[in-house]
């Protein structure tokens, strides 16, 4: 994985939802596009921070005591141990996301789509 | 740091050049914001990857044996150990860059920029 990256090609190499891609790796780390819409579960990751840019479009990450709206060109990084539920109510967002190599999307390795190589 | 953050309201906050500021913390990760324009030094950090995120402009990140060009939207992450040398001759390029808390920006204490919270 030695070359550059360009985000809207590896976006245009697939359309499912909430089935991240890996597209390049930083120390122990997944670098990951996925594109989503409609409503993820509500869970947590006890061992690890979780890392969201929204590219394109707009994300509701909702906590139990609030909701935090990003737009294009906004991040935000759930603490560990916090539970919140990704949800894109208003059309298709495109994300970067970053969380150590692994780590399930759900929280949960049972429940969870793996992320795949772009 | 609970709040969400917009990378253009970040870099409106600053104008210095090679003069990261700390946006976010992502686990033991600083993430940095900065304004680059000109070479920086060859450099490189034995411990860590170095990852690399164009927001804005256009940057030439040279290895000593080609340059990687990265415009809007695109990422390289640079291996831990390898030499490079961060170069925007096209004006001014605005990064998003990721790296372990306290990792010098030119692989030398002596010698770097201290990354301060924007």
């Amino acid at each position: 994985m030695d070359a550059k990256v360009n985000l809207a090609e590896k976006f245009a190499t697939f359309s499912e939802h909430w089935s991240p891609r890996i597209i390049a790796s930083y120390n122990d780390n997944d670098v990951r596009i996925v594109k989503v819409e409609g409503e993820f579960v509500w869970h947590s990751h006890p061992e690890t921070d979780d890392f969201f840019l929204v590219v394109e479009g707009e994300l509701d990450i909702e906590l139990r005591d609030r909701t935090v709206t990003l737009g294009p060109g906004e991040l935000f990084v759930v603490p560990r141990g916090v539970e919140h539920r990704p949800v894109a109510r208003r059309g298709e967002a495109r994300l970067l996301v970053i969380e150590p190599a692994g780590t399930p999307n759900t929280g949960d390795a049972a429940t969870a789509t793996a992320a795949v190589r772009a």
